[in-house]
């Protein structure tokens, strides 16, 4: 049976909990409506998170990503918007989710939204040389 | 009707005001006159902020921008001009604008300010290795 | 006095008419409006020429672009006039003229237009691996 | 009103039909669905033109372009039948079409298609050193 | 039930076999053992072809690519085994195979072969300006 | 006799264990199994590391990445995996696996991981301007 | 009359005194001896400064730029000069120079000097995410 | 002694004369003066030569770019120049120059003029695939 | 036993000698001497051949280049002699070496050299568009 | 006389000892033996510092690097002795150096190390935005 559109996101757990690390996520292919003129609008996502108990599974976020096709979304909104189902779904320690828009009207837009637990604590970030 | 450059520029209420997220825009179509020779100037200009109440109104945007058609202006000027005129239409937490003008006589010109509301903390950057 | 933009297009004669060469400029600052909405659109020209007797004066084809800052103009049409506006002036044994519109409406367009004298042979192309 | 997906194509006369002169035209933004599995992809289309007595209207093409987003549509056959339908509407003296498909299975793939009038006769191409 | 490596190259009847068009297909992740040290080997394999009568499945391309994982193979003879099995499963009208290897020794090898049906005149390339 | 992948990672004394120093490897020939479809991932290694008493000896380093090539493994799992086989062959002050997996389903996914030292302090970073 | 190149660096009021805000200057074609051999050097300069009460006047600082033509200068010596004189000319409240010089003898030099006035407070960088 | 600018350009025996073979020499440091206002050019200079029984000196030529530093010269003149005295210099069997010119009112210019020996024929070019 | 640089190139059989294909090979690391100041010069060296009985071993190819290290060698012969050692060793159908070297003196060059067989005749290169 | 490869580094007076600036000086040359295998091995330098009382000459420095050609050294080891043996020629406050080898078995190593005078403290680093 081919695979729908859907909002529902699966995780798995996390391999190695003990840790704080990263796993940044890139995905070319978002596309929704304008609200204003019904018209596809298309984006590139960049998300990076640090996982706390559970990890996006990438197939159901491929099918998520997939039930923006047909709905109309504000640029500003559904960026926070997929934030919050993302968090929703594996409540990271952090995440930030970026959003580059395609040129319209000759401007180019792009939305940076992130989360945090309140009570993590970003490790110090060592620079090596 | 077919639009026209206004200095008016419009807004629309922040979809997310309890967050601080970042909202980028690129405008590659700035063109003004030089004040000195009469002759077109160009840029491309890279604007940044953390929307507080309300965000730009990306056609108002275009139009405001295309109001400098026929300016003489200033590199340095009117870099803070453009910079007052977006924080006086929507009190931004933070906003930069960073104006990089064509080459003249051999040389790069690059314009950069920025605005903070003075009672406005930016939060701790988190950077993932 | 402040130079102003205008049609005339000056030439002066050919250093080198006895030997065929090539000629090639590049111009990053068109700009016209577009008929339909009357807003601006910009272009970058590319032009490359075979000269005769005669090759165009850089300045005066500053100001000749410049000439166009305020008139409607379809893509298709102003490529091949200023082909003609240019061919008319210097009448080169060969030129091609490529106008890279910016993007309108998630869409690029180019348009290339040529020229050539009718008894005027072009040389064979010498490649050296 | 807002504007509607249309596999209606418009033309307009071309301004310079005694001539033959390229028109490029590159949409990053074509989206159909997978006969397969029903799942989303995507496609740059890069066109490129000697038009005859029409030229293509860009808005049109537009709209025609949106109208696979919710069509099913194998790669070699889709870049086949655009071209047909380009062709049939406006009659080019000569085209390419070049998709150039998203990654699917760690796979590219790009199909390439032409149209020429039978009577047309490519001009000679003069390359500058 | 997971697939697996198989050397069966499928393929589906080609839907414009009225017109020679071009079919471009890169497979970054080519990987066998070197015969002399049993060592992977890695390489990007570039395939162009006008079809004939069928078209290589891509899936099934997939697999075959995969068969030779744990096989020992030359550069120069496997890049023309592999074309070979290729014009075998779908007898292209023309078919170009180029492999990138990566590098060994400080030395980068790339091999490129193709296949002409013996009967095919490959059509005037048209270039436009 | 040839070599074989060996999950034995060999170290040389750190000639200079006095001082803080980086060394970066990247190894772009990484490849595994997939555990869901059996079939081949591929990834390039970015390791970064300042060492203790030992270094990673290069040849056994490639025996090592090697002898993934048949083994099933997740992309979290898998680069925390060979961090702590690194940590524990080496005992580093500190250590950064940047594992960038090619595309699936397109989708590009990214996981780092660190190692460090409960005794030691990152150096301050001097930038120069 | 043709202008000539001169040390007399000119300057303009501040049009933002009450703001920090940045200058940035590409110059890429500074020429002058080498001392040692008389031959000529090449490099671009990156100029970039907070103004305080006065800005440098771009058409005098390429003058300035052109006095070093005919002079014999050390990368170094000449690096720091060329600072020195334009903060005696403009006081800024900050102010660096990096000059890149051209490759001699298999060997890429660049030379990166600064000046702060005594009393100024660098303000927080606000990075966005 | 320290070297001087010099017109005289030196040659040495071409080593292979019984060969048709490529040099290709590129100086990006040329610099001139503008006969219209007396100030700098910049350019960069592309040679490609076929030697006949000379083969051009490096470092006369170095000191031969050197000798246009103070010397006023139109970009289609100087190119031309140069060229005929590098063809006087060492008769080649065919020679070209390029002379891509530094940015002037937003005007990018690229000068190519060719010499060939009447009697001598470009061998044919074979493209591998 | 280590190995050593030497003057002997080995073979090995062309596997498909009934065909006409492309073998391309970049060495960066070529170095020599200069006969005039007897300093290192370095080049990177682009060979590429139609084999005809035998196929150049890449393992002697590398002790080959390596026994430049303490010769020296003019650009322009040395370019020349590897040709003719390659020929020598493998009597290709057609080779090419382009090899280019680093900068000297602010001046880039690069030597390119072919051989034929006389009784080869070039297969016609297709294109496709 | 021609030059000769030497570990005798020299130095000249800091012009400017009254200010902490930056020197930064990219070598594409190194290259040296593998004392496992003796076959070359090739990188390239990037060092950086900060001067005290003298700067290192660029000549002395050119045939310390060249004294290397012929002697057997591994990565880490000539790293860390290249930078003590700079250090101890001129004593800079700060200085660091950054070797990156050309790939060897399909890996790519870098190795960075540091001096630091332990009285000197890096100056604050202002970001302008
Ligand atoms: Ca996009
Ligand atoms: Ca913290
Ligand atoms: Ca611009
Ligand atoms: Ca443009
Ligand atoms: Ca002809
Ligand atoms: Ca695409
Ligand atoms: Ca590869
Ligand atoms: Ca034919
Ligand atoms: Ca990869
Ligand atoms: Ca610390
Ligand atoms: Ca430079
Ligand atoms: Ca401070
Ligand atoms: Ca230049
Ligand atoms: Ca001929
Ligand atoms: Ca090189
Ligand atoms: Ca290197």
């Amino acid at each position: 049976m081919p695979s729908q559109p859907s909002r529902e996101l699966e995780t798995f757990p996390n391999p190695f909990p003990e840790r704080d690390y990263t796993i940044r996520i890139k995905i070319p292919e978002f596309t929704c409506l304008c609200p204003k003129t019904g018209q596809p609008d298309f984006a590139t996502l960049h998300l990076e998170y640090v996982p706390d108990r559970t990890c996006v599974e990438l197939k159901s976020l491929k099918l998520y990503i997939w039930s923006y096709r047909d709905q109309g979304a504000f640029h500003e909104a559904v960026t926070n918007q997929i934030l919050d189902d993302l968090v929703a779904a594996c409540t990271p320690r952090f995440m930030r989710l970026r959003a580059e828009f395609n040129v319209r009207g000759g401007i180019y837009t792009t939305v940076v939204a992130e989360y945090r637990q309140p009570e993590w604590d970003a490790p110090e970030v060592v620079r090596l040389p």
